[in-house]
This record gives C-alpha cells, sequence and structure tokens, in this order.
C-alpha cells in the first residue's frame, strides 16, 4: 500500500491545483513548533512582507524577524501547560498559519491552536487526546415540541457506554455567539472527559451539549439557512416562539428516552458559560425537580425577570417569581450549587451581587474565585473542577 | 434575552479581543455574496496590498481590483449549482476569506467554500442542509483486534433511525490523505443522503465511513500522537500491522452488533474514492460474501498484488490470487459492480485495463464516465448516482 500511495502521490504532484484537489498545497515549514525547553517558535514564509507579527492568548503580540529565506520566526518565552490560540499579522493584515491545520471558530473568526503539556495530569494533558478510551461524540436532532422545530445537539457518550449500563448527565451549555459545537472544540470538553474518566476523577457521565439560541435550530451552516455570517445573537432573521429556558423540558425528555441515563434528580448535572451560565441559572430554578448539581460559570445571572437591569447594581430588586423560584430551589437541597468567575470578569460585580443574595438568604453554594476574565481558558478549568464534583 | 445579549455585546466591546475571546474580531463585508443573477461577488479589505487574486474551482484565477475604501472585488461569470471553493492570494500569499466562516480541510490545507443552488434538486441542493429530516452523525471508537487498535469511524444514521426498525449499511470510503471526516465535509455525504431520502430516491440507509490509514487510529489530532501535520501517508511514524483490507471486517462486526442493521450481503454496500476505490475493490474480492454493491470512483485498481506495478499498463498481468478473488467474487453474482471515473482522471487509463479485463472474463458492471479529474466534485456525483441504486 506503501508503494501505491507513492505511486499516487508522484502521479498527483504532476497535476495543478484544483484539477486534482488540494494535495501537495501545505506549507512545508513546521508552525508552531514546541520546543523542548517549553518555548515555542513560529514560522511563516513571507518573502514579500514589510512586517510580520504573531499575537495570541499566550500574553503578547509580539514582531516576527526575516531570515534570508524569507520565513519570519519567532520563539516565545516558556509557555505553561496549556491550549493556546493565535493569529499572525502580515502588513497589519489578520490570517491563520498555513503550516498549523489545527484552528478553532469563535463566532465568526478562526484562531490557530496548540497545546503545550509538560506532564500527565497537567492542563496540557487534560485538553488533549491521550492513550485512554474514548468517549463518542454525536450531532443529533431531536424534536422539540416548544420551540416547535427540530434541533440540534452535542452528545458525549463515554467510552464502554456501547458495553451496556446506565449513566448520569451532565448539561453543558455555551455561551451568546456559540452553538452546539463550543464545548467540543474550544472546550476541549470530550478530551476534558476522556481524561478525567480515565484517571478515576470524574465518574463515566454522558454529555449532552444543546444549541441554546433559541432562534436557531443548529450551528451556523447546520440548519436551513444556509451558509450565513455566525453572529453573537444567533441568527437574526429568527424569532423564538418560547425561551431555551423553557423548552428546556423537551432535551431532557429526548435524552432520557435515546439515551441509557439514569432519569432521576440525584443522576443530573446542569453547567454553562456566560448566558448558558444564565440559562443554568435559568433552567435549575425553572424545574428544581430535575438537577441536583447546578454551575455558573461566568455567568449572566439575571435576577430581575426582565433582563439586565440590574447589570453591576448592588441594589438589584429581584422579581417576586424569581425570589420564589430561588426558594423552591433550596427547598430541595440541590447537592451543589457552584458558582465560580475571574477577578477580571465584567460580570464579576453582577455574581457577586447574586452571591450576597444567596449569603442573605442562607442559601448554600461554594464558589470559586480565579484569574482572567471571560475567556475559555477559565472555562476549561471550571468544568475541569465542576464535573469531578457530579455523582459521587 | 434579546436586551441581555445587547447588554453582554456592548460589555464585551469596551474590552480586548484576547482578554475576553474574539467575539467582535470578523469582517463586516459579506464575502462571498451569491447575487440573484447566479454571479458570486468576493470581497477582501486590503488597503495596503499591491495585488489581491481569488482562485478556486470555478474555473480560473482572477485579479481582484481595490476599491476607494481598500475593499478588493471581483465578480465571477454566472456559476452553475455546485459546491465550490476558493482563496485568495495576497501579494502572492495565500490566505483565506476571512469574512467566510465556511472552510474545508483537505490534508493539511483549507480552503473557503461557498454553495450555488438554483432550485429543488440541483447539486447545490443536494449538498445543502434543507427543510427536509436530519441524519445523525456520529463520531464512533471501535475495537480493531486486527490492528491491535481502538479506531474511529464517521456514522450517519437516517432521519427516523430513533424511532426503531433495521437499516442496510453503505460503507464510504475515502481517498489517501483523507480521513474519516472528508466524506462529511468536502463529500456532503449527510446532506446528499438527507436529501435523497426526502425526496424518495435513496432508501434510508446507514452510511459508515470508517478511517482507511491503517497506521491511524483517526483523524489527525484527533488521536493520541498529538496535533501532526496530516500528510498524504496518513501517520508517517507509524507502521500498520495489517492492512485496510484485512482489518475491514472488525468494522463490519461492530457496526451489525452496535447499530440496528441488516446483518447480510443483500443489505451492504461498499464504496470509495481513489484509495478508498482500491479498498473497495479489495475488500469486496476478500469477503465475496459481505457486499451486494460495489462502487469504485476513481479508483486506484491493483491487479496485481504487489501494488501499482502496472499503472496504466495494458498488459499489466494479474496476480493469480487475484484473479481467483474476481472469479469468486463474480460466481455470487453481486446485484451491482459500479465504475465511475473522469476522462481526466489520471487514473483513467488503469481503470480503463481492468474494464478490459472484466469484458473480457465477461463478468458485468455498470460504468459512468464523466468529465473532468480526480476531484470532490466528481466524487459527489458519484455518491448521488450510486447510493440512489441501493438496496432496491
Amino acid at each position: 500500500m506503501r508503494r501505491l500511495l507513492t505511486t499516487l502521490a508522484l502521479a498527483l504532484l504532476t497535476t495543478g491545483l484544483w484539477a486534482q484537489q488540494a494535495l501537495f498545497n501545505a506549507s512545508n515549514l513546521t508552525s508552531p513548533e514546541l520546543n523542548t525547553d517549553g518555548t515555542v517558535t513560529f514560522r511563516l514564509l513571507a518573502p514579500k512582507a514589510v512586517t510580520v507579527e504573531v499575537e495570541g492568548d499566550f500574553g503578547h503580540r509580539a514582531a516576527m524577524k526575516e531570515g534570508k529565506d524569507g520565513v519570519w520566526t519567532y520563539t516565545t518565552p516558556k509557555l505553561e501547560p496549556e491550549m493556546y490560540s493565535y493569529k499572525f499579522r502580515v502588513n497589519g493584515m489578520e490570517m491563520l498559519d498555513p503550516s498549523n491545520a489545527y484552528r478553532c471558530r469563535d463566532i465568526a473568526s478562526f484562531a490557530n491552536i496548540f497545546i503545550v503539556s509538560a506532564k500527565q495530569g497537567d492542563k496540557g494533558w487534560l485538553y488533549s487526546v491521550n492513550k485512554v478510551g474514548h468517549g463518542n461524540v454525536s450531532k443529533v436532532w431531536y424534536p422539540s415540541p416548544t420551540l416547535k422545530a427540530t434541533r440540534r445537539m452535542t452528545v458525549y457518550t463515554p467510552a464502554g457506554y456501547d458495553r451496556g449500563g446506565r449513566y448520569p448527565v451532565l448539561y453543558l451549555l455555551h455561551g451568546a455567539g456559540g452553538d452546539e459545537d463550543a464545548w467540543t472544540t474550544l472546550g476541549r470538553a470530550a478530551q476534558i472527559l476522556d481524561n478525567l474518566i480515565a484517571e478515576g476523577k470524574a465518574k463515566p457521565m454522558i454529555v449532552v451539549m444543546p444549541n441554546g439560541n433559541a432562534n436557531c435550530d443548529a450551528a451556523p451552516g447546520e440548519w436551513d439557512k444556509g451558509m450565513y455570517k455566525p453572529s453573537f445573537m444567533g441568527h437574526n432573521a429568527s424569532k423564538p416562539v418560547a425561551s431555551t429556558e423553557e423548552s428546556f423540558k423537551d432535551i431532557v425528555s429526548y435524552v432520557d428516552k435515546n439515551f441509557r441515563t439514569i432519569a432521576n434528580k440525584k443522576s443530573r448535572a446542569i453547567c454553562g458559560l456566560s448566558m448558558g451560565g444564565g440559562h443554568s441559572f435559568g433552567i435549575s430554578k425553572l424545574y428544581p425537580d430535575l438537577f441536583n448539581y447546578i454551575g455558573l460559570f461566568s455567568a449572566a445571572v439575571s435576577l430581575n425577570v426582565r433582563g439586565f437591569d440590574g447589570l453591576g447594581d448592588r441594589d438589584q430588586k429581584i422579581a417576586p417569581v424569581v425570589e420564589q423560584q430561588l426558594k423552591t430551589l433550596f427547598q430541595k437541597k440541590p447537592a451543589l450549587y457552584w458558582i465560580a468567575i475571574g477577578k477580571d470578569d465584567f460580570l464579576y460585580q453582577q455574581n457577586k451581587t447574586y452571591r450576597e443574595y444567596l449569603d442573605q438568604q442562607g442559601y448554600p453554594y461554594e464558589y470559586v474565585e480565579s484569574d482572567g476574565g471571560h475567556i475559555w481558558r477559565n472555562w476549561r478549568i471550571y468544568l475541569t473542577q465542576f464535573s469531578q464534583r457530579l455523582f459521587k
């Protein structure tokens, strides 16, 4: 077969790019190169460029230097274990690294990614595909009678699911601008769960990642609105007939019917980031008998029914219906009500107001405060921490 | 919730790109714009560029023109219904269209995509997500005792599968450089099957798209070798302990055990493109009792056991074991042996040699000759044609 491939390769080399597919179009450079000392080198062939920079979430924007061969390079300081994102800027214009086939979409824009890991168990290792059992990841269409639509969710079933048994379920919700793909791409949810389960740190569980935009059936390009430009507001032209919170029972009901779940409150958890944290807040109090574990990650919590009127306002007036729902929820004693946020998050003050309300009412919760702002780095950490607390 | 989103959006606008995620980083331009007259306009903001070109599989490479606002534009002639790929070239350097969030990977390189459709039933419509029932698409890990590995395949289950019943199975194989993602991205297999099934033109079927590189467990980045550069040869450092053909029974056995299949020859089909066409040729003759429908798309057919020794050679000597396997296969009368290739395909002569052998032996087959070369446009057409012939 190797000989067959070599012959195929030679035959294709003699033909044009678009005539016979883009087989040999990739750059021959290695970029990024993860050096043994923990630094990372970026390379870009750009012989006609005047300036080339690299910018990413490893902390800074840096000028690259041109070598005699027209290859621009830059080497970072030593980086901590983490999944990083970056882009190049050539003559001021953003572009991705053509040598790096790994990239994630965040709403309408892309960035290259790479992972630094030093040893088993560190963050880079947790976000990598390792030699452990892997769960399956499915894109599943389900009926939502409440939204009068057939909608899509991503479902992770843990390694060993095909051998039988029943499993608890974590409902894992994305933020505004995201969709049912966000947690398995930027969030590395499948890798985090695979690795934590393999290490015995998390229980084997099903993870359900629905589309949280009530005005979308699925991720951009994946439903019948065509290849529209992804936006922060879901699909601008569509108006939902109900809210994500109101329609959530359709999801739980489909999952309990079509997957081998343990269909009771003890074996159900819900958490989400930003808007999805707001959804977790709203759904858990709307259905106080459904979830035993509730996680709010950098959550957009709204104590006033109408929305964000009280953003950051310490005197935010809580609506009577919200007050009653929270009272009922906490009377039913969920096993864990978990709140996490970064010190620099723009929702920090709003979460503080909410925590003060919980304190005042004597409702028990756990609180984790991290560095950083409203970023995926934090949400991956929160998922890692929260998922280890479930179903034990 | 709209008010909540607006507030979130305003709050995020005031923060930096990498500090609070890349929410507002996308271009405001519309590109590509599909005009009502069937032409397509590309736009790129590149005020400092000297030359900007667009090239794609719509037939040509074209210079774009700069407007006063620094936006370069180009409008194509009227395009036929099809899925198209393209890239920009800025000062000679390739880059993707930052306004277009839709792109496909082909081995290690990416191109933007768009779809032109004029009416229901045309090629563009067949490749689009329409308002029809959708099948689920799952990434499934299965054990391969033959390859001593846990490997991954993509499985399409048709709309309605969750309501019960048993289904026939099409095994759909990728080419060299591809993986278990190729047919659902470049190949639009889920859309083609959704649409043909909805129109009553294809039977509801399960479609299994395994990874055909015996030296890889899964697509690049999706198994434990890290984020290596995808290559034409699978994973260069790994040597398989058996061939794709020899290990294929592991796949059929897993699928029959874990999905509601009709587990007999009448309800099984196999087809593939290029190397996957070679695999379909090899697997069907190795297991003459497994498949009733066999499709070779631009196939790398090897009549000589050692590989491609006789590429394009009319006097290619057929190995005795291959001759015997083909004899057994055709004695068992498969319902359809289907060969398709483009006039300009570099494997044309080789396929001709094979057809002449089949003619000489009196083995029945059907032959479709199309325009064009070794390209996805043809393979999508072949899947559309072949899948309508199955299980009837």
